[in-house]
């Protein structure tokens, strides 16, 4: 397109602004003092270990200062994400200009001893990383693991009409598959309630060490693919700083109005139906206004200027002089004063207050809006016995979820994500207050889609959990429900995430956010028709290896139990909360009251289900719901065989109780453990997951005497109890483990021990038979006062 | 496209196929007995349990018919990748029909008997997955968690230029962010030396509930976004057969025909640079063929067609009688003769012996075809001393994975993947040998980059454990080189590619495949500069999980031991193998046969690091290279002050020694373990990851007077040793250690505990101000003969 021209203040302005932005990243990445340079560089100027990268800067820094120039021309609410790994440099430099820097650290001023602080703690111990990590102001995107940008910055515009987030995809992350899908947020945001995304596909050619594939696949190709992802790409080129200059301008300008246009046109009711977005191709030379060549070797434009131009200025004179050459190409005495103060050619170029984008009220935090949330007890199921109201938790939840979505209406500030589950996840009840979230064609025969649906689903764990990251670091409130086995598809993006959050610990200048909750359903347990492939209970694992302030982990045993924990993580603030339920139907143990009682204490005896009431014989551990079935399926079959066993049942809903006290916020003190637990009796614990992970948190714990069942990473397809049986947590598995580990009562219970070895193998028989269960594992008598007492014999069911 | 009319003979038996294809598809979803309705079905004929997937099937049987008309008619050499989660029932059946199913499975024949065996044990204890696992021959891509189907269809073409994989994509399975990124496969390909992939989108148009988004975005988007990848996609659509059997097989023919142009081209020399290779848009209904309509709601054609079309035919007679109709109308009778066996018109339509897609060499373990290694002994670094001969240990590999490379020239069966880390991570010597693939377009001042090069570098894990996954499945070699923080990426496809390994081991059938090896290299501790989101050793946690017979993990110390694990790595089969390593330049402790001899054991005492010469004072176990360092810096000081402590040097190689025999194939006997770490002498074990695995690993071992020092989750930029101060594995903190452990010796020796400390902080008061560690953290004294004994000054430097 041709541009028109940019008037010559302008011009000035957006320049001044780059020039500056550059400088001070590349006094970021060198220098540990004298950053005016108001003497000539020597070696002590130069920092010993030179750890930047310098080939993004430019273009990160070119766009900020032009869309500082859009921000103040039309009063602009918007977000900048940073895409490209390694821009810390260039955002702090920019921020550091327009004064949001120095309100988040005051020990960092804009003046000359500001300005050498900001370089000297650049990728410097004890100081700010390369990345664009929480300790910058305005991010919400760090770009340590790369590909994660666009869902972010999506997930930052939902439900935030005024909004645009212009994201910086870079060419290198753009090969990644969750950039490469989140494209596809543009058949999901709605341009009447939702903002805009302004994607920026910066094509600077290169990774650390190869081309990237979508700078080399020409533009016809490359303006098919952007396309065919549902946008108009404009395509600004060149290494004329002017030309740039100019093009880019009119290209935003242009890029602004469309967006402009769209919502209008949707808001207005003049268009329905899904329009072409804007955004822009940039293509210009990696580390741009760098040293051209160095030792004879093209740097400027190549993979050579990724990170540090100049390898050894310290002690390299020649280069010492380059460096110096480098930075006072940008004029530094144009653009700031003798104090280090930015000039008003600079500063005039920068929005005020919250217009800039590190202040922006959307990030650092987000407006922290309250959840307004019904009463969980108005939604828990009423027991006529224990192990009655056999329901499905998930779908009694559902209930709520729905509350939730109608209370939340006007103030839009909840959305559920999916991956294409909710319905199998038994939470469809939500379609009763919202639809999907939908801009793309419809059949009549389709149901509960909308272009304004507050449900979010696509068959992509990454794009779902950047779309939930991005809402969230915004200040509103979700929730992941997925199946257990492949949340294992985001373990890298909950790892930044919760690195993310515990970084952010340490800044006051930082709201709470929201906290990240998912609701794993489907889960090995209930795996058994779908088979190994979809048995994996490993992500609790995974999450309980980052620091304990910022994780939580919650197996609540039934219905009831699971509304108390999702209430309470939904109201919870600055963590991340994993929730393990099922949807398959289960008994129910505790009413409304015990329920809320059992979940706020996390841990405790279940006396009704046990026969000691002094010092037990042996305790009865379990935490999940299948666990928590198999064991007091195991107490029955012990009341019934052995009365005299004294028995202690204690259920664990909250896991990090088990940890001691010094290693998580929620840890039991000894004391309280040795209570529940005891010191020295036999402890069979049954737990939802790999039995490691019980004995990893228990470590310490005084009583070894401690025996866990959990998943074996046996499966296959069979059924649900064949499944309990093939890892041991089982019923009479667990009545055999009681004869074993109790003293003395293997003698003693020989018979009741092969009842339960037949019991196992007839079982196996009729469902190699039959394909399904023995009705008498699927149907539930515990607590029936009928059977109570009364031995059963092999083969009678109910 | 107008398409040629089909000839009548060919007609039939693509229709014979496909009817006969889906009927035993329903069988297998329905029947427990009774599978050829030689008699009314009943209720005892139904499963009692209907866990399958009808949707997916039609598509993929419709299309397992054309290729097979294909394969005869051209001698075709081809694969079938199923892109679509639950196609299990389609390709057993397929398969079934071809015959390869009976000759994996000789229980189940091409008769009666064996008929009603493939329906009953579909999906049924004991039996067949829902999916298309490594049950199903011809298999490579199982389809239980979604989006690898077309990176392992790449994998497979990869130096086979005879072979063609048709890929079908799944239009849900599209919407992953590991699909998506995919398609850019077709700038990795090279049409001289590699097959083709033919991918075959099929739109079906939803998925468990919710449409999909390609299917929605009307074909000129949907067009630009394949143009976008590279491809010329071809268009058929319908629901009437006939005339989808006529435009499908003309397509199929023109898309084969353009793929033997572009190979011809590329290999006559007459064509250069990247062309757009065909693919196929398939959008017919899903569920085509199955029930309409059930209870009036619509079901053919929509999401309720996913997985059983009629829910209860067991129980309702009405459903029973639709079920039969909807079978019938398939008209067995033409398609099975009276004792169940296939028709001519059915068998006549099937290639012969390995043309078979169930029997092709390719899928089934692949051809088995040794890799030429060179002697590992060759590229070991000679020792003048202990920790002398420093290097980069990657940099040393590089050489050997040069080599390996020219070796393997002539073959081709050997190849490397890594996400653009080859050069950081200093292996790039193997660019002397070939170069990475790359048809794109390439500038003047771009280097090393080949359209038939063996390196494969690409900005997607995903997409590089796909590939690899893929090579390896059909029998050839492969290594893949990462950052370790990041191979998180990869975790779920990591679970999915071992749970298929752990089900190969009993399917006699398969030839072994070359081993999954891992080389994690830019590891935790030295990641100082990159800072906190790129320090995670948890990926050594996370592989332990699954089953320890296909899982290896090796913590070579120095240079010579990563060669020799590397060696021993690429030897093996069946196996996942991770190698961490570091890539800056480190002390080297073994000589060549040392090294050989301490990694066939595995573990060992260091006699010659030791000072115990019988029963030690203290265990010091070390695992991982800055372990290994650390460690024996400590002991260094210990000698030196505290001469007379009796010290016992343990290092650990190969992990899963620790574990008991009966859990880990290479578990170290008791007897054996507790001769190396003692029954009773405190163990002080730095360890390279979280200190919780070794805790696991050494669960049950009866000395519990251990004491791990690990990664804590305490990271931020700043530099390697500050990272082990800060983690507790620094020499300082393990002199304290071994002071505070060994009964006695903190009275004795308070001195040099307070001295420690003083270190420490005389550390970390230098790295704050200069940015760089104290020169005598980095540097190497040990096993100097002139500094051994003698006490050296905090401060004092060398």
């Amino acid at each position: 397109m041709s541009a028109p021209s940019l008037p010559q203040d302008e011009y000035e302005h957006l320049d001044a602004f780059w020039r500056a932005a550059n400088y001070l990243a590349v006094g970021q990445l060198y220098l540990l003092s004298n950053p005016l340079l108001h003497e000539p560089l020597r070696a002590e100027h130069i920092k010993p270990r030179l750890l930047g990268h310098w080939g993004t800067v430019p273009g990160l820094t070119l766009i900020y200062a032009h869309l500082n120039r859009l921000i103040r021309q039309r009063d602009l609410d918007m977000l900048y994400v940073v895409g490209p790994g390694h821009g810390g440099a260039a955002m702090q430099a920019a921020t550091w200009l327009e004064g949001s820097f120095s309100e988040a650290y005051p020990e960092v001023p804009r003046d000359a001893e500001g300005m050498a602080r900001l370089c000297k703690n650049f990728s410097f111990p004890g100081g700010m990383p390369s990345h664009v990590g929480p300790e910058v102001p305005g991010s919400i995107n760090e770009g340590g693991e790369l590909g994660y940008s666009l869902s972010h910055a999506y997930g930052a515009v939902f439900d935030r009409p005024d909004l645009i987030t212009t994201c910086v995809v870079a060419d290198g992350e753009a090969e990644t598959g969750p950039l490469a899908t989140a494209w596809h947020g543009t058949k999901f945001l709605d341009p009447a309630r939702d903002g805009a995304v302004l994607p920026i596909l910066h094509l600077n050619s290169y990774k650390i060490a190869n081309p990237t594939v979508l700078s080399r696949i020409g533009d016809e190709e490359l303006t098919a693919l952007l396309e065919g992802y549902g946008h108009t790409p404009y395509l600004v080129s060149g290494d004329d700083p002017q030309s740039v200059h100019r093009d880019l301008a009119a290209t935003l300008d242009r890029a602004v109005d469309e967006i402009g246009e769209i919502q209008r046109a949707a808001r207005d009711g003049t268009e329905h139906g899904r329009r072409r977005w804007p955004m822009i191709v940039l293509r210009t030379p990696k580390g741009w206004t760098g040293p051209e060549q160095v030792h004879g070797r093209q740097v400027e434009g190549t993979w050579r200027s990724h990170q540090i131009p100049l390898a050894r200025p310290a002690g390299d004179a020649d280069q010492r002089a380059a460096l110096q050459e480098w930075m006072r190409e940008y004029r530094p005495e144009e653009l700031f004063d003798e104090q280090g103060r930015p000039r008003a050619v600079v500063t005039d170029a920068v929005p005020a207050g919250r217009r800039r984008m590190g202040a922006n009220p959307a990030a650092n935090g987000g407006v922290s809006s309250r959840l307004p949330l019904p009463d969980v007890r108005d939604y828990t199921v009423t027991l006529d016995e224990r192990g009655g109201a056999v329901c499905s938790p998930t779908e009694v939840l559902g209930g709520f979820l729905r509350d939730v979505m109608h209370a939340s209406q006007e103030q839009r500030n909840f959305r559920l994500f999916s991956p294409d589950e909710l319905e199998s996840n038994k939470l469809g009840a939500v379609y009763e207050a919202t639809d999907r979230a939908w801009q793309a064609e419809q059949a009549d025969v389709d149901t509960e889609l909308a272009p304004d649906g507050r449900i979010m689903e696509i068959l992509s764990e990454h794009t779902l959990q950047g779309w939930l990251e991005g809402y969230l670091l915004t200040g509103r409130h979700g929730l992941f429900a997925s199946y257990e086995a492949f949340i294992h598809i985001v373990d890298s993006m909950f790892n930044q995430f919760a690195k993310w959050l515990d970084a952010t610990r340490e800044l006051e200048w930082r709201r709470p956010v929201p906290s990240l909750t998912y609701l794993l359903s489907s889960h090995v347990w209930q795996q058994d028709h779908n088979g190994f492939s979809h048995q994996d209970p490993g992500f609790l694992d995974h999450v309980t290896r980052k620091k304990p302030e910022i994780v939580r982990v919650y197996l609540p045993p039934d219905a009831n139990t699971l509304l108390c924990v999702t209430d309470h993580c939904l109201r919870s603030r600055d963590l991340t909360n994993v929730i393990v339920a099922g949807k398959q139907p289960q008994p129910s143990w505790l009413d409304k009251d015990e329920a809320v009682a059992h979940c706020t204490r996390g841990v405790g005896v279940w006396e009704w289900a046990s026969t000691a009431t002094g010092d037990p014989d042996v305790v009865m551990a379990c935490a999940g719901d299948a666990p928590t079935r198999e064991t007091l399926a195991a107490v029955d079959l012990l009341r019934q065989h052995l009365p005299e066993l004294a028995i202690r049942v204690v259920n664990v809903v909250d896991l990090m109780r088990l940890q001691p006290p010094d290693e998580h916020p929620h840890g039991l003190p000894d004391e309280e453990f040795e209570t529940l637990f005891t010191t020295d009796s036999p402890i069979v614990f049954v737990y939802h997951g790999y039995p490691s992970l019980i004995h990893r948190l228990t470590h310490g714990r005084p009583n070894r005497d401690l025996h866990v069942r959990g998943y074996q990473e046996e499966g296959t397809t069979t059924t649900p109890f064949d499944m309990a049986v093939r890892n041991g947590i089982d019923r009479y598995g667990l009545v055999i483990d009681v004869i074993d580990h109790v003293a003395g009562l293997r003698q003693h219970a020989a018979g009741l021990r092969q009842l339960m070895l037949d019991k196992r193998i007839a079982h196996d028989v009729h469902t190699r038979e039959h394909g399904e269960d023995l009705p008498e594992v699927r149907d539930w008598t515990w607590g029936r006062p009928q059977t109570r007492g009364t031995s059963r014999e092999e083969g009678e069911s109910r």
